[in-house]
C-alpha cells in the first residue's frame, strides 16, 4: 500500500530553519545546527527529510524555507530543488511569528487563495503516510477558515512537550477527525502528563500550523497589529529592488514572539482552532534523552550515533555519539550521554539531559564561544 | 625538622618497574606504564619519587632497577644517576619472584653481606620522613635473618589492598615496632575489610620486602629450588661476558611466580616474617577511584588531573583526567571518572573503576592493540 498522496492546490509549505538545538551542543553547533544534522539516522538531514516529507504535499515549486542568514548556503545544498526566491534569510533571529508571519505575508501576494502549513525543520517524523493524512484533514479544516494545528496522539506520558487540550469533535468537510481545541498547556510535570495521557483528551503540540495565510494573518493581527503591518509591509516589497532596503528599515524592530502565543493561545481561546490528531512517531529531539530513545532498539540497547565500530560498552542503556576518530568505551553506566566530537566532550546522563542548555549558557559566559 | 636519614650499610634498594597498570588504561599504556606518570601531582614521574625516596636509604650508587627490556631507554633517561650496570631488564614478563630474585642475586654476588628491600616504582608513599624510619627499623630486623615487610597501617577500611594480619610483638633490636606476621590475606569484601580495620590486628600489605640477599633466596630456594639456582646461575655470569648466552638460555623457562607466593608467604606460615607497621600515606593508586581519592581535596571536590581550565563540570566527586587539548564537560554525574586522551576516552564510575581491567582485556581480544 503505497502513498498515494496527491499535491494539495494552493498549498503552500513553509519550513522554518531555525533553533541551535543547545540542548544537544556539543553535537549541534551555532554553525551546524540541529536541522543539519542526520538525527534520524537515515542518511539525511533533518531538513532534508523534512523537504521530502513535505514535497508531495505542496510540491517542489510551493515550498519556502526561513533561516538564518549564515544558514542559507547549506540550506541551498541541503535542497537543490528549493526555488531560487523560495529561501527567506532572516538578518536576526526574531523567534517565529515574525520567521512563519513573513513567509506567509510573502506567499499571500504571490497567491491570495494559498492555504500554507508550518513544519519546523528539526523534528522527526516516523510514518510519512500518516503525517500526510493528518495534513490534508488539516488543509480541509483551514479552507473552511479554521486556525489548524496537528496533535501528536502521546506514546507516552512526557514532561518533554507541550499539550494541546481538545476533547470535542468539531463537523468539518473532509476533517473528520478535527477536534476544537480549549487550551493549550505548557509542558507539565509527570504525573499531570501522566492524568493528561489518560484522559485520552490531550494532545503533543508539535508546533505544526495550518491555515490560509489571510487568516494566520488576520489572527495574528488582532493580537499584534504593527508586527503585522510591518510583514506585509516587507512582503509587499520582497518580490522587488526594494527589498533589501525595506527589510533594513523594518526586521530590527520586530517584536520577538512565537507564534504559539501572537497566533495559537488567542485563536484557540476565541474558539477558531481545530487539532487533528496525528496518529504517526513524532519527536522533536529536544535533548539527548530524546535521541536515546529514538536510537535505542528496545530496553537493554544502547544507542550508538556515528561510527559504532569505535564504540565500546558494556551499558545497557544510554547514548553514545561518535564523532570523531577516537576510541569511545564506557563501563559499568546505565543512562549514560557520552558525545564525542573533535573538540568538545560532553558526558552527563539522561535524566539530566535538560541541563545541557545550562552548560551551554555557561560556555557562552566563559567566552568559550570557539566550541558553541 | 628536616629528614636526617642516613645512608644504611651494604643497604641495597631493589626497584621493580613493571606492570601497565591496566585498570589505568587509557591514561597508562603498555609503551608509556603506570610509574611513567606523575600520578602524584608533584611534577615526577612515581618512578623518579621512588628514587629520590630511596637514594636517602641506599645512596645513588646501591640502588637496582628491574624492568621490561622495551621500557629501558625510558628509565634510564627519568634516572640519570642510575649506575649503567644497575639497570637490569627482563627479556620477558617473569612476575616479582624471577625479577627481584635476580636482582638480589646479582647483588649478592656483588656484595655478599647486602641486605636488600624491594619497593615498586609505582607507589605512591606521602611522607618520606616516616618511610625512611619504618625501612631503617625493617633494615635492623633483616640485620637478624628476619624477612621483613613494611604494613601501612589503615585509614580506612578498604578492599582494594591485601591485608597482613599480625598483632605479636617481636622483639628485636633496632626494630622496636616489629610484630611478628600470622598471615598475609587476599583483599577482603567490605564487612571483613571494615573487621580488620577495627580489630587493629591487620595492616594493609604493600609489597615491600627487605631482607638479607642470602635470607631473601634462601627463603625462596626452599619453596623454588629451581627457580633460585637459575637465577644464581645468571647472576653468577652477570657481569661477565657469558651474561647475555646465559641469560637467553635460562630466563625463558623461569617459573611465573609472584614473591608473595614464592617468599613472603611460606616465610610468614614457618614464622619467619615481621611487619614494621608504616604510618604513612601510601597508595598502589591501583584504579581510578584511588586517583580520584588521591587528588581530590575533600569532599564536594572533583579530581583534575592535566590542564583544568579545559574541564567544565559540575559534579562534585570522581575524576577527570584531561590530556587532550579537548573542553571535557560533564554534567550532573557524581563519582564520575572521564580520562580523555587523544586516541580513547574512558568513562566509567568510581564504583566500577576496577573492570577497567575486564575492558583491557576485551580490547586486547578484539585485536585493538593500537590504544594499548
Amino acid at each position: 500500500m503505497g502513498d498515494t498522496q496527491a499535491v494539495l492546490p494552493h498549498f503552500h509549505a513553509i519550513i522554518p530553519a531555525g533553533g541551535v538545538g543547545s540542548r544537544l551542543w556539543p553535537l549541534s553547533r551555532a554553525d551546524h545546527p540541529k536541522f543539519l544534522h542526520d538525527l534520524a539516522g537515515n542518511g539525511n538531514t533533518l531538513l532534508r527529510n523534512t523537504w521530502d516529507r513535505l514535497v508531495a504535499l505542496a510540491g517542489a515549486d510551493n515550498i519556502v524555507v526561513a533561516t538564518g542568514v549564515s544558514h542559507a548556503p547549506a540550506v541551498r545544498s541541503q535542497l537543490p530543488d528549493l526555488q531560487p526566491d523560495h529561501l527567506v534569510s532572516e538578518p536576526s533571529p526574531k523567534e517565529s511569528a515574525a520567521a512563519i508571519g513573513l513567509v506567509a505575508a510573502i506567499i499571500e501576494r504571490r497567491d491570495p487563495e494559498a492555504i500554507v502549513g508550518s513544519f519546523a525543520a528539526d523534528h522527526v517524523i516516523s510514518d510519512d503516510e500518516a503525517f500526510h493524512r493528518a495534513v490534508t484533514e488539516g488543509y480541509h479544516a483551514a479552507q473552511a477558515d479554521w486556525v489548524v494545528t496537528i496533535g501528536i496522539r502521546p506514546s507516552e506520558a512526557s514532561s518533554a512537550f507541550g499539550y494541546i487540550h481538545a476533547a470535542t469533535p468539531e463537523s468539518i468537510e473532509g476533517a473528520p477527525s478535527a477536534l476544537l481545541v480549549s487550551s493549550f498547556v505548557e509542558k507539565p510535570d509527570f504525573a499531570t502528563a501522566t492524568q493528561y495521557v489518560a484522559s485520552g483528551d490531550y494532545l503533543w503540540n508539535a508546533g505544526m500550523f495550518i491555515a490560509k495565510a489571510s487568516v494566520l494573518l488576520g489572527r495574528m493581527a488582532e493580537e499584534k497589529p504593527e508586527l503585522v503591518a510591518a510583514l506585509r509591509e516587507m512582503a509587499a516589497s520582497w518580490d522587488s529592488p526594494e527589498r533589501d532596503r525595506v527589510t533594513d528599515r523594518l526586521w530590527p524592530e520586530l517584536e520577538k514572539i512565537a507564534i504559539d502565543y501572537a497566533v495559537a493561545e488567542p485563536t484557540a481561546a476565541a474558539g477558531g482552532m481545530v487539532v487533528i490528531p496525528g496518529d504517526f512517531g513524532w519527536d522533536d529531539v529536544g535533548d539527548f534523552a530524546a535521541l536515546a530513545r529514538m536510537h535505542s532498539k528496545g530496553p537493554g540497547d544502547l544507542a550508538i550515533l556515528g561510527d559504532n565500530t569505535m564504540v565500546l560498552s558494556d551499558s545497557a542503556t544510554g547514548i553514545v555519539v561518535s564523532q570523531s576518530s577516537r576510541l569511545v568505551t564506557v563501563v559499568g553506566l546505565d543512562d549514560i550521554v557520552v558525545v564525542d566530537t573533535p573538540d568538545a566532550l560532553l558526558v552527563t546522563s539522561k535524566e539530566h539531559a535538560q541541563r545541557v542548555r545550562a552548560l551551554v549558557d555557561m560556555l557562552n559566559q566563559q567566552d568559550r564561544g570557539g566550541v558553541l
